[in-house]
């Protein structure tokens, strides 16, 4: 039997059974059924993903629903995800309206557009009313104009108008993410209050789990919080005022969804309140809505410096198409860039063909390392680590590094010319050219996000193509003009 | 005065305050002031680092405390991060011991080593004493040897055996992020006797602010998790088992943190217990903490792609230069061994130097397209969103649109080639090599990291280093090898 006082074993190492001593005595026999990962994310087994694609093509609506029926409502919006789309069609149509309506708010871009195509405007109301205000938000502003009406029509005058509130803040931002539905109590309340006061809530009313309260002044403005285990561990007599958190972070309703994000992370926040532009508290973000966010903003950053602007493996063939090559096209103009800096010297490569084949190493690997300057760059503006307060020093630092890489790199390329094609003007002409560029691509590599920035363009998304014309050129123009004043 | 009904206003339209119409009235007068944002980030401000290097440089210990009096701990940790090694090992010297001692475990990388390289170790443990096992964990795993076993010893010996536990968890495991002072309830527990069981804990034995209570079997094994706000909200008669839920997400202690990290993104964890190899409870991982592990694996992601593996701009000139030294001595082989093929063709290159010209445009082309592919299969593998489940449609995909845009691109390169040597054969073989090109980066930029997955190799890592060698490789031969058989 567990007793309160067992949990205070857990820093008794005489009984706490995960001492070092314990590891080396390895797992126990039953240690593999006990694994908690065991049976976890099943669905994506192959297996599992073929009988369900087997029930999907025999029409099976009761092995569908066998098979999905235990299902978290995350995993079932995975299922759909490794679907094909006609796949995820079938299924819908089969399984949807035995499933809990909250697996619409998991699923994302094309698997979600599938799924909302085949089953009732019902269900899709009928999820919505169950849902959070954030969640039921992202589920809106996903449908179709016409989609949007007809869910919306469903539901009662309250309802609607809050969610139609909701969308009419800007995407991304701090209102589209929140809760509407929170707890909120004055700071002269006691402790006692405050619980028969959740007690007496009526279900519909309170929100879904939550986990601080809110504490507001007289005008409704946030003024502090208090975590849900201090109203739980406080005597009843105890007042709000004497065991909340003052100070708390508060975001306006159109904060940027990143900077929220940044903030809860920064300062570990569990849940934030909302204002508008009176300062009056309107909503509630809560961390588990954040956590996806952090992970979305930080994937955008990836696939942006790598020039895909959708991550989503689900995109139709001809979105991924046109995105991708609007990026290639871009690039294509920087490539042609680079071999007109290349036809300048058409009679130096003709005199001397050793030319053509050594100054692609100097082009790309000034790309490779304004690439290594550029993505560190990036990712301290986004977290706020680069800033105009240390600007200097970190400009000045990457010069640093970047010469002494140059002049390792020269030299290790120097003896390769010297190996190959037994040329010391040539090595010595490759090797001066690596220098060049490489101090070139570490100073553009950390200038043009920071320029980018500076100008209000996300470096993320631009600063690729302007380091990587900025290396090539340099790269082509530094050897090949060298080698015509030197060799040829 | 606030009453508990107001809160039901925020859903409540008429006298809600932020519904469409009011947002076209604009801020009010007073708004700027209401600003949440306003002073936030406020240490980053130039004229605040400077006031506080003003101070160190006049080692004026009052105006250097003053200012920072104020901070929040995570604020206090970004103005160290912010100073140069010298300055904050100053700052450190002359306000540590009037800090709050939690901003140590806010302090990352070369900010850490060097402020706690001055402050003493009583500091050190009186930190480590306050703070959640699993931030003074963090705190000490950091510390070199020495400096660990001297703060060890000015713990008590049950505060240091269960830090020493910690720390034999792996790195980066679950073990290390979670907290062992939790609350864990039987089942059979009423409401009211676990608010009792709350309320009479002594300070230093409850945990700090914690949001779900752990529900567990006799033999101590998890088997749900109620939210505090549904304690708060049930009548004291209702039963812990009537209320919880079931099937908790459970972590084992070696599991790695960014699989603990991808689960709570998944259902939205709040809290997660984690048990040892007989599936005994030994602590409680908290979603706070993993935002900051979400933040760091996705960095790492971008990093690594770009051939960095260390994205803290704090970190030593000696330490970047290396580090990054390596990668781009890796990538000097690829550049070499791209060189060697053309070196092959330099016959065909002597005839026809206009190939030596274009020649560059094939490889960074497919190597651009590579990269996208890449960078969206390497997340794809990271969310579990590529699986081998959907492995073969998501192939395919990559093949058509790689198909397809080298069909786009060799139609403008082909122009492009036209226009500029007006000679209809080298269009075509560059065109022709595009196509070949692309289709290559296309399916080496999604099995590379497929087949790296496959053999436990991190694709963040290594992917990036084997696309672009094929794409070089593969560009170079196709185009001099078909003008070799087509035009000299």
């Amino acid at each position: 039997m567990t007793t309160p006082e067992d949990r205070d074993d857990l820093t008794t190492p005489d009984r706490a059974s995960n001492t070092p001593e314990d590891n080396t005595q390895g797992p126990s026999p039953d240690a593999g059924q006990q694994d908690p990962n065991y049976g976890m994310d099943i669905h994506l087994q192959p297996d599992f993903v073929r009988a369900i694609v087997d029930a999907i093509h025999a029409d099976d609506t009761d092995t569908a629903r066998a098979l999905v029926a235990d299902l978290h409502v995350a995993d079932i919006a995975d299922l759909f995800e490794v679907l094909s789309s006609e796949e995820r069609r079938s299924l819908a149509r089969l399984v949807a309206d035995a499933l809990d309506p909250n697996f619409l708010s998991e699923l994302e871009g094309a698997a979600f557009d599938d799924v909302v195509k085949v089953i009732s405007p019902s269900i899709i109301a009928d999820a919505v009313k169950q849902l959070d205000t954030d969640d039921a938000v992202y589920i809106l502003e996903d449908l179709n104009a016409e989609s949007q009406q007809e869910v919306l029509h469903a539901l009662t005058r309250e309802d609607r108008t809050a969610l139609e509130e909701g969308l009419a803040f800007p995407e991304d931002s701090a209102g589209r993410l929140m809760q509407r539905h929170l707890v909120a109590v004055p700071e002269f309340w006691s402790i006692g209050q405050t619980i028969d006061f959740l007690r007496a809530q009526e279900d519909d009313q309170s929100p879904n789990d939550f986990y601080e309260l809110i504490v507001v002044d007289p005008a409704y403005r946030p003024i502090g919080t208090v975590p849900l285990s201090r109203v739980l561990s406080c005597k009843r007599p105890m007042r709000i005022k004497d065991v909340m958190n003052p100070d708390p972070h508060i975001m306006h309703v159109t904060t940027d969804q990143e900077e929220v994000a940044r903030q809860f992370a920064k300062y570990h926040l569990i849940s934030a309140g909302v204002v508008n532009d009176y300062g009056r508290l309107v909503g509630v973000i809560t961390v588990d809505d954040i956590v996806g966010v952090i992970e979305d903003e930080a994937q955008e950053d990836i696939l942006a410096l790598a020039g895909v602007s959708e991550g989503d493996v689900n995109v139709s063939i001809r979105d991924v198409s046109r995105t991708r090559f609007i990026w290639l096209f871009v690039n294509m103009g920087t490539a042609v860039l680079a071999s007109l800096v290349i036809g300048l010297f058409d009679a130096t490569l003709e005199a001397m063909v050793a030319l053509a084949v050594l100054m692609p190493i100097v082009a790309s690997m000034g790309g490779n390392a304004g690439t290594q300057t550029m993505a560190v760059a990036v990712r301290a503006l986004a977290t706020k680590e680069l800033s105009p307060a240390n600007a200097m020093r970190i400009v000045n630092k990457e010069l640093i590094v970047a010469l002494i890489n140059g002049v390792g790199l020269a030299i290790v390329v120097g003896i390769v010319g010297m190996i190959w094609f037994g040329d010391i003007l040539l090595s010595l002409v490759l090797a001066t050219a690596m220098i060049i560029n490489m101090v070139v691509a570490g100073l553009s590599g950390i200038m043009v996000p920071m320029i980018l920035d500076r100008f209000g363009v996300d470096p993320a998304v631009a600063s690729s193509v302007f380091v990587t014309t900025i290396t090539d050129v340099v790269g082509f123009f530094a050897f090949l003009g060298l080698a015509a004043l030197v060799l040829v």
